[in-house]
């Protein structure tokens, strides 16, 4: 469905002329030449995370001597990232440029935006502005790594702009699954970039106003450059629901519920839901627990900065359950992803210190399985479903992100000349691209953008124009960046196969052998159930050390890869398994 | 929704009373009692997969001396199972009951349902009875393991019965997402068994006839003591569609990419949706390449055995695709569950030798993700739309599975006294259950079974009467069995956090230190990155080995575990990360 736009159809269309050839390097060289060899009057945006970091969100924009960097987020380790706790984005880039750098300008308060600020704080120090929630998120984190006082902030209101260098930064209110949410308007000498930070619109927000479509209005009308937008929900037809629709299935749920108790799981940072089971409660008569640790410290610090309203004598300590009967009570919990560690996880199966599933329980799942957790989130069902609960998972949530309509619905307002969308994997971009398009933006002006490419917009067109070290970090208990794919290919052997390890001392010059050599292994076989296996590999390895002393080779690398290769070699045929195998050879 | 069953309200009647107060325990001394002190006239029930094992589908059926086993299915191994290839059954009761043991009965070729054959009957030989595809791909099978000479097979036509023992076994058609899948029939001297397989209702098949309603109708009418019905789609409301639908949506694809290759990602055995893709691309005058060595294998049984109809000329082989424009082909291919080995994947990844992913290409995922599958069918796709090819997945795809109309259906015809359900995780489990007490079988009439329950079965009652040992054995390359939970956890360790080996050479009786202590680690940590760590950590070695050696500890165990324990202790403080710590002491 192509859609016109009166006042910049004319724009278009010179574009569409302009650009019916590809330009990519062509267009540089023209800009180049227009500005006599040296390339100026475009803004430059650069993502340092993104497209094949999901997670990682993380976009510099630049212009001459300014610079500032839109969120910081986290992402977390795929399964092949064995051991890994966090992913963060590689900041080589601002540290080469920490003079340039002006600040973080963050969008909303969820780890993927905020999770890898303490992290790239170390070593970059800059100041950081969000709104009141995601400034006081942030602080939590600070303050546990000891940040606090190094680190300059400032809450921002919004509607309220901060001059940051060449540039203004206005925080435009947007509706999300976390309470603060922002689109950020950055007014450069070169135009106007609106990022959309993670969006829905909610007509009837359960906390505040409804995203500000006035304003993004106002500022199309005026002339944006470049959009960054949400494609998390792209795919989806239609129109994202309101967060109240969740509050009326919860209401429908508590009426019918009245002799059960009621256990809730959900995003701790969710504050509008909890806040809406807290409703239902009150109205019900039922006291509110609130349990698992991120749950309880989110939660903690929207109620101290009023963000939800939770009406005197219906909190209770999680030690004060004893004291009313099931149906007196409601749990609000973490675990709604199945993450093994979170306290619905430790109920569902009996780990839990204070908590005992009982038969008559209802657990609402409030959240929909991200990709990847389906299984586990099944697994926590059945066994709460074994312990006699029912688990009602219908209706019981609406996505934080826009739809296709809603998406529809931004672009009609902003209009934007270049449309650069963010966030989500390919094809979700590419399902924003073809919105983009059916939106009159014409093809050669909708760019997909991957980590570490500097692209550079202004009126006169936009082109990728370089590139910048970008990727991730890997974060392992307290190492960060100590392991790499090395270590992460050796820990996947060592997953799929175990480790062999043959230890042997020889003597000193004559190269005589003084002990071994032995066999020890790890995750590789029951060794009880293979006791002649092993000896026969031990064999394999006499021999073809035998051989090698006997040929007097004293090169011990040598050594250790005639041990490797026979043992290997035997092992593929007797078994088809290919464990590490490390030889190590002492010297006396 | 309550209905009632005219024939059978009475008995339910009675039973309801009977089982008024919580029988079990109870009711088997009852039933003792009765019979003189020994328990008969009822058949046991004995699942030795199921449950916690989805995919180890095998069921005994016994009756004095008179046992057979329905399916012998395979689990692929959860995430959890480093390195695993395969999960089968332990089949310890089979053994110890070889003189029992009549034969397998098959409902179907699926992996979930023959794949643990080949491994089972290598230490149970009995006799195999299947359908006439469904033998067709076990003997694939047994070809690569070597058992066809040595394992009986029988074929058996849908309406046909078998007898083994004092059991009389019908095969009756059903229809699934492969052709020639049977419910069974199980007529035994306490009652007739019926165990649906895995099914659905498919009034329009592809091939073949719809499932035999009448059948089922006749069998309820005259008394079905037990059902085993298929749960996998109990909480799915409605009707799963036609498998035709699927056809027609193929002909609409068809038709709109004329100037595009297209190319079905399905499953191998889907020999339905691979047939309406050669209809589709015969009537759109295409040629057909079969790519994915299982697609090969099983269309070319279903081919040489009739189950397909592929019109001459239509076929050609993939060397024989440059000689065609992409426009005048199709591909039907595997990987259409991300499969990282698998054709699609290849293909998508640059990877495929054959075939080389263009810009202008349709991909059709004919399949809808399996639990767990979802992000590596996400990462095929993405890197599908990275190559500009388009990705079809809406409306390619009806499950093979009955919802819950048709189950409500199965019952309306049965109306067994009692309810096993069968096939799903808990949470399928219990919604049949639901939907049996819907359909007026009483609550207690109901059983759900885990692996190793030993179930009594009559017309006076259902009991659960012990247990017997069930399990899973691990596949892991050609060994069976050797890689038990001590291998796994300290593979699960080993993939966490690499492995660290301290190596040192003692000297015979005097315990002095002639080498070492070395320290090699693999999967911990980049070493060059942090030599100082190491360093330090063969500080802390060195120190505790010194103070055992100081106080002439001699018990080697015990120096390996204060070594253990000092490095452990180390590396926790100063990293939080738990390597595996391997200490080897040799003797000079």
């Amino acid at each position: 469905m192509k859609q016109g736009f009166g006042r910049n159809e004319n724009l278009n269309e010179k574009h569409n002329e302009k650009y019916n050839e590809k330009y990519s390097e062509k267009y540089s060289d023209k800009q180049a030449e227009k500005s006599g060899g040296k390339k100026s009057n475009a803004v430059k945006i650069i993502p340092l995370g993104g497209l094949e970091h999901i997670g990682m969100n993380m976009t510099v924009i630049e212009y001459e001597d300014t610079m500032i960097v839109i969120d910081c987020g986290l992402m977390f380790p795929g399964e092949d990232m064995l051991g890994i706790d966090l992913v963060i984005p590689d900041v080589t880039y601002l540290k080469n440029n920490l003079d340039k750098l002006k600040g973080f300008v963050i969008t909303h308060g969820h780890e993927d935006h905020i999770g890898a600020l303490p992290y790239v704080l170390k070593d970059v120090n800059a100041p950081v502005y969000g709104t009141k929630l995601t400034v006081a998120l942030i602080e939590n984190k600070l303050k546990e790594h000891n940040l606090l006082k190094t680190t300059k902030r400032k809450v921002v209101k919004h509607g309220q702009s901060i001059n940051l260098g060449c540039f203004r930064i206005e925080f435009i209110k947007t509706n999300h699954s976390i309470a603060d949410a922002c689109a950020l308007a950055i007014f450069t000498p070169a135009g106007t970039i609106l990022h959309t930070g993670d969006f829905k619109i909610d007509y009837t927000p359960v906390f505040g106003e409804p995203a500000d479509l006035q304003r993004f209005a106002e500022l199309g009308k005026k002339g944006v450059l470049a959009m960054m937008c949400d494609s998390t929900n792209a795919m989806r037809p239609g129109f994202t629901m309101s967060e109240r629709t969740v509050g009326k299935t919860f209401d429908g749920i508590f009426a019918e519920h009245k002799n059960s108790r009621i256990i809730v799981a959900t995003f701790a940072s969710n504050v509008d839901r909890v806040q809406q089971v807290i409703n239902s409660a009150y109205k019900y008569g039922r006291k509110v627990v609130i349990e698992g640790r991120s749950m309880v410290n989110v939660i903690g610090t929207a109620s101290e900065l009023g963000y939800i309203n939770i009406p005197d004598g219906t909190l209770i300590d999680i030690e004060n359950l004893r004291n009313y009967t099931p149906e007196q009570t409601v749990i609000i919990t973490t675990g709604s992803q199945g993450e093994s560690l979170a306290a619905l996880s430790r109920m569902a199966s009996s780990l839990h210190k204070k908590v005992t599933i009982l038969p008559t329980d209802v657990v609402i799942m409030s959240s929909t399985p991200i990709p990847g957790n389906e299984k586990a989130v099944a697994r926590v069902i059945n066994e709460l479903s074994m312990k006699g609960a029912e688990v009602i998972s219908q209706d019981t949530h609406v996505s934080g992100h826009a739809c296709q309509e809603e998406i529809k619905l931004m672009y009609s307002l902003v209009h934007p000349k270049y449309a650069l969308p963010v966030h989500g994997e390919y094809r979700h971009l590419m399902a924003q691209k073809n919105i983009a398009e059916s939106m009159g933006i014409p093809k050669e002006n909708i760019m997909i953008m991957a980590s570490g490419d500097v692209v550079e917009v202004s009126e006169d067109g936009i082109c990728q124009a370089g590139r910048v070290q970008a990727g991730s970090v890997l974060v392992d208990g307290l190492g960060v960046g100590d392991v790499g794919n090395i270590v992460l290919r050796d820990r996947q052997n060592l997953a799929q196969n175990g480790i062999i390890v043959v230890v042997l001392t020889l003597e000193r010059y004559t190269n005589q052998l003084l002990a071994g050599p032995d066999i020890v292994s790890r995750g590789f076989v029951y060794v009880r159930e293979a006791e002649s296996l092993m000896e026969e590999a031990k064999a394999v390895v006499d021999a073809a050390l035998g051989e090698c002393l006997e040929h007097h080779v004293s090169d011990w690398s040598k050594i250790k890869n005639v041990i490797r290769d026979s043992l290997s070699e035997f092992l593929w045929r007797k078994m088809k398994r290919n464990p590490m195998i490390l030889p190590i050879i002492m010297e006396v």
